[in-house]
């Protein structure tokens, strides 16, 4: 019996080839993406049967959009490109083929970005190894559902604790962190690799353990696609619930959840809001309606006034709750930017008016636009500055 | 400055496209999958250059592998085909586009299975209403890391609290459920919807509330692919751990961090273990070796025996370990398979051998093969047997 079965075990691989979606169909093993020794990387697909294959991806220059380069076919049917030497970064790309944009086969990376799929690689040795899961103690990721009776939902968060949160008895200061209006609850984990960033700038002291909180910015549903009662659907870029005040107006049943199931400090030194584009929108609106409730403030590239159909109280009188917002103090008020950012004239046009209030705040700006690669970056710039 | 900025906003789309993947290119909108009303399901590919489409789905009737059938071609370059009427399920297909295995760019649902990412999609209205998120009470689901002394490693693991956990302040039973050799700490929450079952059966007072702890049984690795210090690499189906009784001599570790970091219930009659293949062996072995331990354990599809080589002193002397696991009694020792399966007439020897030794257990036999179709319909029969 030991004997037969001991072969039984080495045919695993076929069978569940077979049955479960493997493919180990003996096609010529193929590595794609390669990070060569250098920081240049290679693609490879094989697709004999394909006339044209072209990649289009973040780290081709294109001025604007990602760009796109071409394959090369050798004579065994595998498509081959090498790109030039990468700053250190996580990447996002598609192989085109024939026209039709796909994945890459030999890579099982892969996040999503509203409706979109993409493969993602990561080049070392600079910025991007705080994106990268390091040897370090690592926090806790939970996905939890919470009441907001304001919205008459339950409804969906991430919930990261720092490393030695269960062990410990002590109350954590609280990060509230938000996405922009293609994002969900997810996204600050998927694309933002939140936990990694924290989990390493907490491993070199570079900043205080916290807990972060990652909502879902869009009232309108409990959860992000795939994971609410409206089941697989195809998820959509805009929906109605933004400028409708509901997100902020309900933001207080956040709070209350967080502080009433976490070991959070609960006072105003000990909290910090942040999002990016919608998500600093909202902080900022947040922050403004609720002058007493948060030190900190970032501003990742964000959109600041609705339009003019915007009818929410929490809308109205931005001035004036700006200036009780400096009235009652804070620590920090940090703004960033990119310098191509569509958003750049608004954002400028912001820092004018807090100039004019004579508000204080903290301002960068790097290259590059509206990108995960910004808000990352930001996010390792901003979590430093916070609960000093 | 409300005006232009209300354009702007408008232009959030246009703008991400460009710049963060998303993919609205104006190409005429296209569902796919589509489920029918009569459970018939339309899949629709826009790829006029392509010279033939073909679907590979685990629904298309081949007798063992997943079947392939051909879509369409319409004159504006959309590849179609509609399914006959599908019973009740979760399943999964890829296109296969000239050759070229691609995902369906109209789908964002992946799942990762080993080295290959497919997409799914649920027929809902039988068996899979298990499987969706319900408008019930949810639980926690929580990726964690806890210490294994045993293999001087820090590691990863999933923990499913149940609803109401955080509020209570019960102890509760605790399911140790473990993956197959393709799988890791993520498998049974992706392919096998653990949380969405375990939610479901709860809402419906089917199965009681309980803590389900899903390891990584590759003790080689420290997490899931993309989860660990070795970053993005390219997984491979078998690793030299299996066989060692590196997991089976281990497990003590993860039951003592279950127990210290959760209000765990510490008795034998609240403490299952079950797994579907190398995880239904896994939890063979376990429990044999600690006939103390378990009250409930559940073989899924599993494999029995190690081969000859395998020399730890786990895998010795089973007969004796069963005789010493029912002299120590349990409540329930449930075996389940499918009729194709390939490891049948494995888990057939075994049933004699425990009927030799007059070893209690439960049998079911269900359709089908070595697949997660099975092994979710086990789940769902197996845990409403539990901590009664």
């Amino acid at each position: 019996m030991k004997n037969y079965l001991f072969l039984l075990m080495m045919q695993f691989t076929l069978v569940l080839s077979a049955q479960e979606n493997l493919d180990f169909s003996g096609k010529k093993a193929i590595t794609s993406p390669e990070i060569n020794t250098d920081n240049s990387v290679t693609f490879r697909l094989l697709a004999p049967e394909a006339k044209k294959v072209s990649i289009q991806g973040d780290f081709i220059s294109s001025g604007f959009a990602p760009g796109t380069a071409d394959l090369k076919k050798d004579s065994a049917g595998v498509w081959t490109i090498t790109t030039e030497k990468l700053p250190s970064e996580l990447y996002s790309y598609s192989f085109v083929v024939d026209g039709l944009k796909v994945q890459d086969p030999n890579n099982v990376y892969l996040i999503r970005d509203v409706a979109s799929v993409v493969n993602v690689f990561l080049v070392g040795n600079g910025q991007a190894d705080l994106y990268k899961v390091s040897d370090v103690s690592h926090g806790t990721v939970s996905k939890r559902w919470y009441e907001s009776p304001g919205l008459k939902m339950t409804r969906r968060l991430t919930v990261y604790t720092p490393p030695g949160y269960e062990q410990s008895k002590e109350s954590y200061p609280v990060l509230y962190l938000l996405h922009g209006v293609g994002g969900d609850e997810e996204a600050w984990m998927q694309l933002g690799r939140a936990s990694q960033i924290l989990d390493n700038l907490i491993a070199q002291k570079k900043a205080k353990p916290m807990i972060v909180v990652m909502t879902n910015g869009h009232t309108s549903n409990t959860a992000a696609p795939g994971e609410s009662s409206k089941g697989f659907y195809k998820p959509i870029m805009m929906t109605p619930d933004v400028f409708t005040g509901d997100m902020e107006t309900n933001f207080s049943d956040v709070i209350q959840f967080t502080e009433s199931n976490y070991r959070a400090k609960k006072d105003k030194a000990n909290r910090a809001i942040a999002g990016l584009s919608m998500g600093g929108f909202h902080s900022l609106w947040i922050s403004a309606n609720n002058p007493d409730t948060f030190d900190y403030v970032g501003l990742f590239s964000p959109a600041v006034l609705p339009p003019n159909n915007a009818t929410a109280a929490i809308y109205q009188n931005l001035d004036e709750k700006l200036k009780k917002q400096a009235a009652a103090k804070y620590k920090l008020y940090w703004i960033a930017t990119g310098s191509t950012d569509f958003l750049y004239k608004n954002v400028t046009e912001y820092r004018e008016k807090l100039d004019g209030l004579k508000f204080k705040y903290q301002y960068t700006e790097s290259k590059g636009g509206h990108t995960w690669a910004n808000w990352r970056v930001y996010l390792t710039e901003f979590t430093p500055l916070l609960f000093k």
